[in-house]
């Protein structure tokens, strides 16, 4: 069952339940904004990645401001932002085995939908799902551009594949995924730029050998929130894949611009709200978030607006927040809002945001794909 | 939305889709049998931790086999669990704020709930909540014995604040809660038994002043998996709080016993099921479960039965298995089981319990407090 509701609209802010899930609308809507006009200036798509917020009314305000359809990480996620009315999703990612092939290609019958492939006997198993029910599925070749991870070698694998791709009967090939997700939380501008300037060398080398096999690419994909400005440079991508941008974790304020200053494109507009339960000394209170209330895989959360105030030790169900370095006084029952250092998993631990707008509870949105992980 | 579960009774396993959170019931039932044996012959209660399950159908046998009830560290998992029939539930944790005081103090009224302390405000408004609905709630003291996290120091701060819940008109003095986190992962035997030396003392301590202050204490509570045995001998705690026993983290396999051997008194029950759904090379491939799927904090997960394969980098939805080390041999679709780093959070992840015995699924069980995080 869905966990109830941690507030009613209308609600003070600080009388939300905790821990809450808490979106400060303003800056929220700022972010979105900003990136629609970016997109659209420099000329390119935009496709935001809905694994950061799960949420098939973010995807709709994304759309509604340009994004030409949203990407999901899994099958499950595509069926739940589908369900909610989300019309183009494209699964930036392998879809292997056979009860998730029979669930995408009979999503393809409800919404355009497209997939990600770095295998041949994949490609076979795709074309095999989509003849079953009778669709053209959209196949993007996903080549490895640096990060180690998913994807063909760039270049003669890439068209091989494609070829394979193309000359399957119930397949379309539709061009390529090249993300270069390692490069995103490098702290030094030069060396991210040069991340990603090696991604485009590849990535520019097998449109090229796709272009001479007669392989036309509709779709580069790519980037995210901390490399989509060199990306957008190159012209070689021509469809942006960010998703953090519109919530912004900690961990991104360690990323650093070519002055050095921190990377400040987009504000921070995800907060974990929590509760001072525990505070027996001066040195130290206990709060009602831990492991399961925050994504800790990419350090702890900031802890806003309270100076010094550093948030260590996470359990289960607590966290700790250092007050020995502070002037702060924090007492039992005083709520904190914490930035997490990752906002995806921590997105995904929730049922509900909590929209806050000048102090007072605005909306309450359901995390449409949260736990959807097959 | 909850979402579906993704195998059916009676399906082979190798057929369930993935990732899911499986339970080898004939591992499982030996754990649960193991520990309820061990609290009879020792004379002492057993109230296990339902948040590492999260479980009311698993709350239920661990009573069938003689636990007095559980404890839960949420007001929103009690709420979860006394809905689904479990009608006694200790929240071994403080209860703060007007929202939790109201729904604490409500649930009281339908079934044996019992909260900590540490602060004399908060009693004062748990006496407050409790007085509103009508209720008499047990209320234990909580005490630091070294874990640095919530409880007020042992001795006449602990006396001080059971005389001031004895005194309130709608509370009961049920006890102390002396629980010791941190000593349950110390690696080296004799240094986790001092460290539950040292908490015996203070709790004894703790024990005989208030019995001086003719305050009883109808609970000792405590014990974590890895030092249930030394709290027993002590004769200081009478009821065992263990929650991991059931499954056993991957991490508990790094404990010591006295000869220098693996802690090995329960069998690992639960694993991550995940799918190969990427393998470019033949030095790693990609399962489909990463941070998303798994509980990464205390260390990742073990991969079962495949001999040196290991689990590494971990994105959200992806990680790497590493094959320059082993002879097996992996190839796209495989199945493979992963041993949960650390249970709980990974629990907290899942909607659905997948059971299998002898190769076939027998059980879908519901995680009926998932995502309870208020």
């Amino acid at each position: 069952m869905p966990q109830p509701a941690p507030a009613r609209i209308g609600d003070a802010a600080e009388d939300i339940d905790t821990p809450a899930l808490l979106i400060e609308l303003d800056a929220f809507e700022r972010n979105l904004r900003k990136m629609a006009e970016f997109a659209k200036e420099a000329g390119v798509r935009l496709r935001p990645h809905s694994k950061t917020h799960k949420s098939a009314h973010i995807a709709r305000l994304q759309m509604e401001l340009g994004a030409v359809g949203v990407c999901c990480q899994k099958v499950s996620e595509a069926e739940a932002l589908v369900q909610s009315g989300i019309n183009d999703v494209l699964i930036s990612n392998q879809v292997v085995g056979r009860h998730k092939l029979n669930r995408l290609s009979a999503l393809a019958r409800h919404a355009k939908v497209a997939v990600c492939a770095d295998d041949a006997d994949n490609v076979a198993d795709l074309n095999a799902a989509a003849g079953q029910v009778g669709v053209i599925m959209d196949v993007l070749v996903e080549i490895d551009v640096g990060a180690g991870r998913c994807g063909v070698a760039p270049g003669d694998a890439a068209v091989t594949l494609a070829k394979e791709i193309d000359r399957s009967r119930n397949l379309r090939f539709a061009g390529i995924q090249a993300y270069q997700g390692s490069a995103q939380h490098i702290r030094d501008f030069a060396e991210r730029k040069m991340a990603i300037n090696a991604a485009q060398v590849l990535t520019k080398k097998t449109v090229e050998q796709l272009a001479e096999a007669g392989l036309d690419c509709d779709t580069v994909g790519g980037a995210g929130t901390g490399t989509y400005e060199f990306h957008t440079k190159s012209k070689v991508w021509n469809e942006l894949q960010c998703g953090s941008y519109v919530f912004m974790d900690a961990d991104y304020g360690q990323n650093r611009m070519s002055d050095g200053k921190p990377f400040r494109a987009f504000e921070n507009s995800l907060f974990v709200l929590a509760t001072v339960m525990s505070k027996t000394g001066d040195d130290f209170c206990v709060v009602d978030a831990g492991h399961k209330a925050l994504g800790n895989d990419q350090g702890f959360p900031v802890v806003s607006e309270l100076e010094d105030v550093t948030y260590s030790k996470p359990s289960d169900e607590h966290g700790r927040l250092d007050l020995s370095e502070t002037r702060q006084a924090l007492k039992l029952g005083d709520k904190v809002r914490l930035i997490p250092g990752h906002c995806d998993p921590t997105v995904n631990l929730y049922d509900w945001y909590v929209g806050v707008r000048n102090g007072r509870v605005e909306a309450l949105w359901q995390v449409t794909a949260r736990g959807a992980l097959t």
